[in-house]
This record gives structure tokens, sequence and C-alpha cells, in this order.
């Protein structure tokens, strides 16, 4: 199963020096809008690992004509970092990471340092070891593998350090705009090591329920938001178990429910003993592989409104409907796809194991690359992403040897070897 | 009906003089906390308005160990005002006003000058115009009346100007404190020229729903605190329909909902693709006339125990509730006190109509008179108090002349007059 090159790769993977790798780029607290530090440091480490590099300042100017830019963090700069090996004759391959994490949080609910990699009972501590410069990590430390072996690809393989994924995939849509483009891609998101060739999208909602005021005292002669937010929030819920009904995806079999409706957040009134005239709630909306976003769009608007049609003041005073904030379009690539397959047998070849396919419920870079950047992509990484976003965020040790093992393997054999 | 005493007395109403002085006091903006000067300024008119006025310090420290103390805006200081004419041989009367006003809210939602008191078609418009400079202009026009009719009444009359209504009651509580007390008291809320022998009593409740965070995209490995706010909800308005069911109060027959509960505010969750892991809603529990405040709460608590234990997850995690700010006990006087009816026969010689008697749904100063001042009181007023708190606040001039005339005569035959 394992050639003798390959297993001098295998050998070559420097577990001790990711985690310390791995330990330096926790140090940087590369939240949204403060990602340059560490995308330096990368571009300098990566000549070291074998690969040149591309450093250039992205041109939000241009970025921002993009049908599928999307920010929350407004940001004045932000670099773009690709690595790059082997000769170009072979088939190319990116492995892609977002090195942006999202804030600590409350600081007491931490065990660990945040902004440290500590590794305790075969778990890595820290804010972003998981999500995800712990499987970014394991990308650099495949392609290092490789160049200290003294192995050459033939294809090419790209690392690509972005920034902005968590509010919205501005560094991964530069990189498309950069002109990179491969045969394949792999995304190091956490996915327990399952192999996802298909991701959900989401898309954030937003409606305000109208009311109309008065004394709390006098509360029939007002009409009460939150009263009204009922029966709509009883539709999303009837909507979601109908959608979700007919999902024959084997892909997303293992989900109970494979696109769910979260209403998030919810604020209402201003006084305690006033009615209140105002209510706005905010959710996201599951949108299953293969959708059309602008169609489940129109059916989710088309709810809302049937909805409040079946209620006299609603039908008087509709709700007011938003999208905003993240737009995430679903994606896929064939479950046979050359990358799916080299993934799977990699993987098998270190674990023993066959892969488990599986969809992923959230939305991530995938539908850039594959729906804006022509590259077949999918995503495998090591840890949970129910940690992810968490204080005592981790990533399993084990993970990390898998995914970097399973992704030199993958280089090897999707990009092919000079002999 | 009138007799030629009374008939120069009310012949001695200045109107005008009325208008003039409530636009002075309008121009006070005198908020929660900033009403010094107004009553101030009302301590340098009382005497010419034939009225010894007792000026003093409220002493914080000595109110706060009182058991009515309830205060949601913290003072340094705070003044007392009482202005006493008559000699003390027949009838005490108290006519209580407070001149504490609410903020004016956005100043675009105004149409008139807030900070004036403007007559425009029949209406003076002006924060605190209805609630209740108004009112308590009446009233010590009605004493001025009587003053400069040289007549002079045989029980005293107290004016009562006090501040901290809107907050609590602590003008008020300061005055019993003081030592004043009367046969009765009227106090010229806006009650729509009704004649109010009871009011309901009210309380502030917090109740916080606790869930379970996940991603929305795994919305079912969570418990959202939304969904299990909707049975608490729907057990709270049947809890409401229950009460409500049973009133047969003819003083409260008009309103729909004689004791409603008005959950007014309501927050949730921190982010849209968040199954929220806490809610909070706040509301006002309407109390009956006559209903223990203590039974009542015990009351609510168990409505709100039981319908979390008909849910799994209610059960093991309860709601957390508490009762806080207004605390308002409910008050009443007999239908047929000497008070209702002195005041009843007043309103039909001055306007020819019989009096509408009714109980009043919101809490107010009353129940610190009559539970802790030993003194029955009703409460009559000019205007609507639907438009209490609001932008263009107004009370209708007709409202004012009547009250001013009806108060002038309830003085003389409450009180008596000396011959």
């Amino acid at each position: 199963m394992i050639s003798p090159i390959e297993q001098k790769v295998l050998d070559a993977i420097d577990l001790p020096g990711l985690l310390a790798f791995l330990d330096q780029m926790v140090a940087y607290p590369s939240l949204g809008g403060n990602e340059s530090p560490i995308q330096r440091f990368l571009a300098e480490q990566m000549p070291a690992m074998g690969l040149t590099v591309d450093v250039w300042q992205l041109d939000f100017a241009a970025l921002r004509q993009h049908p599928a830019f999307s920010i929350e963090i407004e940001r004045t700069e932000g670099l773009g970092v690709v690595g790059q090996m082997g000769q170009g004759d072979g088939r190319s391959l990116i492995f892609n990471g977002h090195i942006d994490v999202v804030p600590m949080g409350d600081p007491a609910n931490w065990h660990y340092p945040p902004w440290r990699a500590t590794l305790d009972e075969g778990k890595v501590y820290g804010r972003g070891a998981l999500d995800m410069k712990g499987g970014l990590c394991c990308g650099l430390f495949a392609a290092k593998a490789i160049h200290d072996a003294g192995v050459q690809l033939k294809g090419k393989l790209l690392i690509e350090s972005v920034i902005g994924e968590e509010d919205g995939g501005v560094g991964t849509l530069a990189t498309i705009l950069r002109g990179y483009q491969a045969d394949a891609a792999v995304i190091m998101e956490p996915t327990q090591l399952m192999i996802a060739p298909a991701q959900a999208g989401a898309l954030n909602f937003r409606i305000t329920v109208p009311g109309h005021s008065a004394h709390g005292a006098l509360r029939s002669e007002g009409v009460s938001a939150i009263e009204k937010f009922i029966p709509l929030y009883q539709a999303i819920m009837t909507f979601e178990a109908q959608r979700n009904a007919g999902v024959s995806d084997p892909l997303f079999a293992a989900y109970p429910i494979p696109y769910p409706i979260c209403v998030g957040t919810l604020q209402a009134g201003n006084w305690a003993s006033t009615v209140a005239e105002s209510l706005t709630f905010e959710g996201r909306f599951g949108v299953a592989v293969g959708e059309d976003v602008t169609a489940a769009r129109r059916a989710f608007e088309a709810m809302i409104q049937q909805a409040a049609q079946a209620d006299p003041w609603l039908r008087q005073h509709p709700p007011v409907m938003s999208w905003w904030g993240g737009q995430f379009e679903p994606a896929s690539i064939p479950a046979d796809h050359a990358i799916v397959t080299t993934v799977g047998s990699a993987f098998t070849a270190i674990t023993g194991s066959a892969p488990t396919l599986q969809g992923m419920p959230y939305g991530a870079d995938m539908r850039l690359l594959v729906n804006n950047g022509a590259t077949p992509t999918l995503m495998f990484g090591p840890g949970d992403v129910r940690k992810a976003h968490q204080p005592d965020e981790y990533v399993p040790l084990h993970d990390l040897e898998v995914t970097a093992r399973t992704l030199a393997l993958t280089a090897l054999r999707f990009c092919g070897v000079v002999e």
C-alpha cells in the first residue's frame, strides 16, 4: 500500500516540530482584521519548508466588485500568502486553510492559555488550534516532509494561508482573483477526519415583527409583537420539517436535521409594562446541497408571507425581512471525484480504516473554490467543529498526525512524484 | 344645587391664570431626580394662593427603612412641599399630585414644544401637561379661587406636590412619614373625569429561561431558549384568562382584561447562527383589587413552575424568576365613601351629568395614601392616561376647567365653610 518513497516522506513528518510551530501560530492573536502579522510570519517560514512564496496586498476595491464578496469586519489592508512546490507537469493541488480566528470570549471560561498551544492528555488547546491553524499546520508540515525527504512533486502543490474566512471568505476569494486554480483542493477544516465532498449553504436572515404599543395595564388596546412572533416561529419550524422530510442525500443521513433553520437571537420591547411595539429576530437558514439559493430565499419569504396572511394584524402590518451577513451557497463535488478517492485511499493507507464520507452542515470557503474558483474541493481535517468558537477549543493530537500523514500521501499520489 | 358662596368661588376660578401657571410648570423639565427647582417654585407661589407652606428635605435614610419604600432613580436630595389652608375644625382633605415627569423621548416625534404648555384646538400639549402637572394645577387653582373669593374653609385643605411618583412613590411616602393624614384625599391623575375609588396592583417580574448553545448548523444538539419560552408564554396567557374570567367587580367591568399580564420585553441569544442558550423576559402582572399581593405572587410562581414541569428540559433546568422594580399593591375605598359621594355630587353640579365610577388598571400613589397613610383616597382628574408618557402628551382644556371647578366645590363641601 505504501511505496518506499511514500514511507520516506511519512518518516520525515516532524510531529514535535509541528506542535512547536502550531504553538507559534496560536501565539498570534490573528482575529479578523488583525491577520497581517501571522501572514508575514508564515511567508517568512515557508521557504525553509521548500515552498516559494507569493505575498500580496489584497485589493479590496477590486474584491468588492465580485458578486461573492462578503465581509463583516472592515479592513484597510490584508495579505494573501501562497506557498508553492512541484515542477508543474502533473495534477495541481491546493491545501487551503484560514488563519483568522474568532475572539476568545470571556477568559474566565478558559482553563488553558488561549494564545498558546497546550498539549494535555492528547489534546492541543488554544484559540484557533482547531479552527483551523491545526489543519493548516498539517498542510505545511506535509509539504515540509516532502521537501525534507528530498522528494519532488510532478504537479504543483499550493498552500494557501487565507484571512477572513470567519467573516465571509475574502481571503480565499482573493486567491481566486489572483489567478490561483488547481485540479483539486483540500480545505483542512475540522471534519473529525471525515471526507466532506459537500457542504450545505447557510443564509442569515433578520425579521422585524411590528406591534402596537400600549400601557401594559391596557394591553388589549395594543398589539404585542411578542405574541405575533409565535405563529411566525411555528411556521418556520413547520417549514424546516417539510424541507428536511424529503432529504435522501446519503451524505447528510447522519444528521437529525440535515438543513436546520436556527432562530438565534430575539429582541423585543423596551419596558416591562409596555406592550412590545416591535420584535426583531435573526437566524440562519440551511440550504441543501444542489439547491438554488435564490429559489430557497423565495420559498422562505413566501412561507413568512403566508404565515402573516393567516393573522389579521400581520396581514395589515407585514413582517419586514432582510438577508444580511453570511450568505453562503452550498457546494459539492462528485463523491467519486479523483480527489475524494485519493484522500480516501491515503486515509486508509495511514489508518487501516475505510474513510467516512459525510456532508458538512456549515458554510466555509469550499463554496468559493468550487463555485467561483473552478477547483473541485473537499474538506478533510482534524478535530470536531463542535469545539470551534468555544472556550478550551482543542484539536486531538492523533487527528493532527493522521491529517499531516494523509495530506502528504495525498500530495504524492495526486500530484505525482518526479522519479 | 350651587350655593351663593360656592358660586362666588367658582366665579373666582381663573382659567387663563391656570393656563399661564401650567405653562410655567411645564417649563421645568422636572424629570425624576431633577425635581427640586419646580418644588421651590411652587413653594414660593403657594402663599399668594392663600396657602401656608411646609417645605422639607426628604430623609432618604429614614424613608429607605419603610416597607413601602420603592425607588428606581437614586437621589441625593429631594423636597417635600405641602400647602395648607383652613382653620382645622371640619373634615380634612388632601389634593395630591406628582410633579415628576417621564423623559420626552425622541424630540422628532413631538409636534409641539415638549417643555411648554401649548393650547391648540382645546388641547394643552406638553410633557407633564397631562401626567400630571395639569391635575395638580387644578388643585392649586381651586384653592386659590377659595382664597380669592374671601372664603375660609372650616376643615383643613392640604395640597401636596410630590416627587418620585413615576419611580415608586417616594414623595407621597415622605408626606406620610412627615405626619400628613386627612379624612380623605383626591389624586388628580388622569381618569377622564371618572371617579376611581379603586386601583389595581401591578408587580414587575423577570424570568430567565435556560437553553443550551450549539452551532445553528447542528441545532438539534442544542436546546433553544426561544423554543422553551413559548410554552411558558402560553401558560402565562392561560393563567391571565383564568384569573380574569372570574372578575365580577363592576368598577372593572369596562375593561376587556381587568387585570392584564403583559410581557413587555424579551431578549435572547447573541448570534444568528448559534442556538440561544438563554432568554430573559420581563413583564407586569396585574393584581386584583382586594387581592393579597403575596398570594398573587405565589400563584404566578406556581403557574410557571407547573409549566416548567410539563417540559422535560425545563423540569431539569427550571426558569429563574425574580420580582423587581415596581411592586404596586392594589388599593380601594368603599364606593359609597363620603369623598366619593362628595366628588360625585360636585361633578354633577358642575357638569349636569352623573359621575362615572371606574377602577383604574394602573398603579399610582393612591395605594400609599390608602394602605400606608390611613387616608381614604380616590383618583379624579383631567385627560386620558393613554396619552401619558407619549409624544404630544396633552390634556383637554375642558377637563382642566371641570376638574378645577369640581375640586373647588369638593373642598367647600367636604371641609365646610366658615360662615
